[in-house]
């Protein structure tokens, strides 16, 4: 699947993760089943210079797991951030969203606050005050402005975030701090994630190594913009917040804002990337910021990769790869018309080679399209060609390419150069109980 | 539901279903459980004179059951039709759409042909070949116009359909025609729909009585415009084609065009509405135009909910009515965006009251919100008020209403008075079920 992007970043995913370690991963929800497209093992990431990590159990919802993570970050960082635009974010989501506005200077070094079990979304005033709470309890610890503290909440939506049990427990956050535990981050703010999910890359700077690692979780509520998607990244680049912010808004679209597990969008979803400064390689400019920006983007295509992997219930992960659209909009209406049609998604659940439903995708889609233009490909197999099934299409060996669990469906609409390609995963009986069960 | 809308016409489908009638309804799939859902038998429709039905078994897909029905429409009859806008629709809509254009003379009388299992769609040459070969046979066997002969297709996209096999069957389609056998027409039809359906309405007219009669199949990919959705209405009212077709398409807004079972638009919905004139009333015009409009818009309306009803895997009917939107678009767009989530449809399946998902749809919608007027009620239990939960909003109470099987989210925007009605289903694993099984 997009094979020719793939860089060192992704390979250590391809190592086999440890039975043992496979258990390790279980107390998350109800049901321990790992994704069937998980990567082998948690990547081996490199330490960022600056940034520390902790975890704790607060109990926010979730009994005998870690719950909440806190990132801190060296004075000095440049911080940027992306964001949902539903207009019923959360309080998090509004707060970091002020906080960057501000570009606050850097001197203090930053911190950043997570917590799994509830997202604080749709609490009202009470909301903004937990957050206020939270980030002022975090500011007075690390010793650093209100207005360099972020923070995001995932979970369940419109329930009173309990923000007592995570301050209680920020002395214990602050005496954890280590540069060796973004796994243990990762893991915290797991809710029906059935894997933790990293990436990483190192690109040769002028006088030293600049090194990218992220982390991120999402499974369900994944559309864009964006996802119910938290993101953090960090390097450590020198590099202003601007051309952080320039970076990260324009690698966006083709990979975080090009998945989608069930359409539904996130009142939190939250993407902060931030640099420390700390490598020894001169401040990113030229050449050198073009490798580091491709170097992001592959890193936030990799972690974007491992939240549809981990769509609930996902058996398949499937690219569907628009070209020859009249218009950049067109061909993003049909991929994700394609993407998130539940008729399309249920027939790659059944390994069913059924283009038809791929056909009235595009119908439905609104974009300009032409029935006698269309040629559909499933992977290599020429599926259908103007505006009818190809002459020597064989059902057999398109039903036994749907058994990958990684597929790739290319439709060119054949009236211009325009293209997009959108990740999806499939929709299973299994979604329906994950999401049927959720708060019970 | 919408009770203060239900007519007479309505009636019929409460009464009890005989045992074994449903047991008669049962070869149309491998499962054969009536939606709980369904009315509790198919309605005694009235006759309307000048139209006469017929329906055989042509093995067009399936085994073992009637799958072409015909209908004759006598001398005089006025026809109207909507149909999708899909981009990719089938050779059919796009044949009926050039025939009504021509809006040739009604004296010859008309016919329309409906084949389940096959839907001739994205065919190519050969499907509009088809169409040709099965239209003019009718019409040579009715002694039509091949202009006023009118067809439809249902079932598997993309197959070239086996149009011999209809043609073939013509002779004992016009031997059987009978104006008693409407609902064997509507059975006729069916493909993963678990019942057949009916509605019907009658008023009077100036010098006696107009009677409305239709038949409907739909179940899945179900979403405006407008649905996998085959209806055929009657009428014996005296009305010009301009004036059917104008009421037509006004009442098809509210109706077949505000439901939706997955999101997924077909490439085959038709409506075609057909006037007999043999009414002994005057012709439709002033008091009774706007009483004969409202009850053709009842039995859109019975029709489009009985879709809904047998939407597949459902359990659940819901009603998502937004008020007080800035713009009617915006009320559209809410509640679509509500009633197309797998996240709030899977809460439905499982009976929770997880309204923070309806208040993440609201906010994904790209309509004018704001969270701090929102309000949302299940049925009369206020929910959600002021940018949060109620202050007296009892958990257990909503959870106690969700086991209703038939429901109303009532969400008010608080910004304006614009406002529509969507109709929609829960999504159950069952829907997974059908859709990933369909052509195996």
């Amino acid at each position: 699947m997009a094979k020719d992007k793939k860089t060192k970043a992704d390979k250590p995913g391809k190592k086999k993760r440890a039975k043992i370690r496979l258990a390790a991963a279980a107390p998350v929800t109800k049901s321990k089943a790992i994704s069937p497209l998980a990567p082998a093992e948690f990547p081996a990431l490199p330490r960022i210079q600056g940034v520390e990590f902790a975890a704790v159990e607060a109990g926010v919802r979730y009994k005998n797991r870690k719950d909440v993570m806190l990132i801190r970050l060296a004075p000095g960082t440049a911080m940027a951030g992306v964001f949902t635009r539903s207009s019923t974010r959360s309080a998090c989501v509004r707060d970091c969203q002020a906080k960057l506005a501000l570009r606050a200077p850097a001197d203090n070094g930053a911190a950043i606050i997570v917590n799994s079990g509830n997202s604080n979304a749709f609490t009202g005033k009470l909301g903004d005050q937990a957050v206020e709470a939270v980030t002022a309890a975090v500011a007075t610890a690390l010793d650093l402005p209100p207005s360099r503290v972020f923070s995001s909440s995932t979970g369940v939506i419109g329930e009173p975030l309990p923000h007592d049990r995570i301050t209680a427990r920020i002395p214990a956050l602050v005496h954890d701090l280590s540069d060796r535990a973004i796994e243990m981050a990762a893991r915290a703010m797991m809710t029906t994630d059935t894997f933790p999910k990293g990436a990483a890359a190192t690109i040769d700077g002028d006088g030293g190594a600049i090194h990218i690692a992220g982390i991120a979780k999402g499974s369900g509520m994944i559309a864009p913009d964006m996802a119910t998607m938290l993101v953090y990244i960090f390097t450590d680049a020198r590099i202003s917040p601007a051309a952080l912010q320039k970076m990260l808004a324009r690698q966006t679209g083709p990979t975080f804002n090009s998945i989608t597990v069930d359409s539904d969008t996130s009142t939190s979803d939250t993407v902060l990337l931030a640099a420390t400064g700390k490598s020894p390689a001169a401040p990113v400019t030229g050449p050198v910021a073009k490798a580091f920006e491709a170097a992001l983007g592959q890193v936030m295509h990799d972690l974007a990769l491992q939240v549809v992997r981990d769509g609930e219930g996902a058996t398949k992960l499937v690219e569907v790869r628009v070209t020859g659209a009249a218009a950049a909009d067109d061909a993003a209406r049909v991929a994700f018309s394609i993407a998130n049609s539940p008729l399309v998604k249920t027939a790659i659940a059944g390994q069913d080679p059924n283009w038809g439903r791929i056909v009235a995708a595009i119908g439905k889609s609104g974009a300009s399209a032409d029935r006698d233009r269309l040629t559909i490909r499933f992977g290599d197999i020429l599926v259908a060609r103007n505006g009818w099934r190809a002459p020597d299409y064989n059902e057999a060996a398109a039903a036994a390419y749907m058994q990958n669990p990684e597929l790739v469906f290319a439709i060119d609409l054949g009236l211009g150069r325009a293209k997009r390609s959108v990740f999806t995963c499939d929709l299973t009986a299994r979604y329906v109980e994950i999401n049927a069960d959720y708060r019970s």
